[in-house]
């Protein structure tokens, strides 16, 4: 163990889920925006968390995402050190990208790294949704899954993880407008019944999208992105989402949707050019309304979390 | 036109639609059973029925899947020729595994082949389904898709086929009890709403299951043949259903369901002795229950429709 690093920064991405077509199930990981954790061994045992700049999060372990599941994973470990680690939020709390994710998986690949255990992205899986679970209650793997692996990831309904081939062409807009949408408020508008002619066709749907991204048709890809049963429904809860729609689309935009439970959009477009365009019409939206937001113009990452660097 | 056939005898597989987890989207052609169908040019124009032997369909064009497909392909060619078809039935009408559309998909490559047309597959479609609505009363791609194309096949909902790859490991049985399910009560069976859980799990499963065939995981794909929109309501109409079920599982199938709208039910092997074994199994059932049937040990069949001869 004398090699092994003392300190390590990790980097982890946001993460769009659902992206329409595979609700609960479909997500991808963004080149940004993404966010750092730092890990320092210290002589006391436990996990130690310490709030970065802008950044007010509890810092008991049970109620902090990163501290969950760096905990879960240390535990796991046989608790061989302490450590300190620092909580930096760049993926904001609640903007439907995410940020727990994010928060879960920087947290066990950070551990991993200062204790050379070697695990693989699937090993360390469930101890990120220890600390997903915290931010959710549940074990939901549709953004922890491209936030620790990269890429874009189907996840079936028993849990398992498929990497699908990532569309490489595909630039992405993000748009976040600043407003709060309570998970618990979205999953309510959801009906608890939908016809069978739309459960059947979402799912061929959903199958042709995954033949698309195998065969590497890309541009198809992007159209077969529907949405039968939740987008209708949560449409009315997103910030004038008709005017974000008119106007993405008359900017050329190929596709888009609510990113998670919202608040987030996502729109996908064929070329940076066309993604800078979509952008500045939905800001020309979100300002003419009087409406703070945040707006990332991106693709999808092939890394997930990773060590950007460490220190011995 | 001197080297154009005088004569062609076309063969065309049954197939196997939904495939459990994919209702109205997914199917695949089979190697056996298949039939045979004869086209002859006359001097009288249109097309002129004949009945093989063992087969009495009605003869006129218009209320027969063949005649009104080879009378729609000859249309869109010009009327060029007359053509004496002879159909000669080894499907039996009602088992379940695509016996209208093998007839249907005959006629336009038997047409396509006296003509010397020349047409894609693709192009083909569209006049197979013109036939295949005579005996559905819609122009349901699920089947004609694959015995035309052969392998394995999506349809999305807008009616695009996507061939998929073919598990060509895959071993299959499928079994017949000589009873007859009208199409309508099969459809009568199924509810109008289902769970939005069940809708966003089987699009999950779709998805994973066109993930694995196309990562060659095709072990993995038996187990996914989930069904959790139809299965459940129509098992009631299948003949000794759980008996099958329970004496498949027990002789080592890995996967079985209900094929298109039954009778017929088709179950995935591992193996030629497998399916062997499971193919017995399924036959002490039946007869112990006196029930008569017919039983094919068969494989995923990579040719659709095609001449297995022709003279000038």
């Amino acid at each position: 163990m004398n090699h092994a690093p003392t300190f390590c920064r990790v980097w982890a991405p946001a993460t769009v889920a659902n992206l329409n077509v595979g609700f609960d199930a479909l997500g991808c990981a963004l080149k940004a925006p993404g966010e750092f954790m730092e890990f320092r061994r210290v002589s006391q045992p436990g996990v130690h968390l310490v709030n970065g700049p802008n950044t007010a999060l509890p810092l008991e372990v049970e109620a902090n995402v990163a501290g969950k599941a760096a905990a879960s994973l240390l535990h796991a470990l046989g608790n061989p050190f302490g450590v300190e680690v620092t909580v930096t939020k760049s993926i904001l709390p609640g903007s439907g990208i995410g940020s727990s994710a994010a928060s879960a998986v920087a947290a066990v690949v950070g551990i991993d790294a200062l204790a050379q255990a070697g695990m693989r992205r699937d090993e360390l899986l469930p101890f990120a949704l220890d600390g997903e679970a915290v931010a959710s209650g549940a074990r939901h793997t549709d953004n922890v899954a491209p936030a620790l692996m990269g890429g874009m990831t189907l996840i079936d309904p028993q849990g398992k993880v498929c990497p699908l081939p990532v569309p490489t062409s595909w630039h992405l807009v993000v748009l976040h407008p600043q407003v709060v949408i309570k998970t618990a408020e979205s999953r309510a508008v959801l009906p608890s019944q939908v016809p069978l002619s739309d459960a059947v066709n979402q799912a061929a749907w959903l199958g042709r999208f995954v033949h698309d991204v195998h065969s590497g048709n890309e541009l198809e890809a992007m159209y077969v992105l529907e949405d039968l049963l939740v987008g209708p429904h949560r449409g009315a809860l997103m910030p004038h989402w008709d005017a974000c729609q008119t106007a993405a689309k008359e900017a050329g935009v190929r596709a888009g949707g609510i990113s998670g439970s919202g608040p987030s959009s996502f729109w996908v477009c064929r070329s940076a050019e066309e993604a800078s365009q979509v952008g500045r019409a939905l800001q020309r939206v979100m300002s003419a309304q009087g409406m703070d937001h945040h707006l990332h113009v991106t693709a999808i990452s092939s890394q997930g979390a990773h060590v950007v660097s460490q220190s011995h």
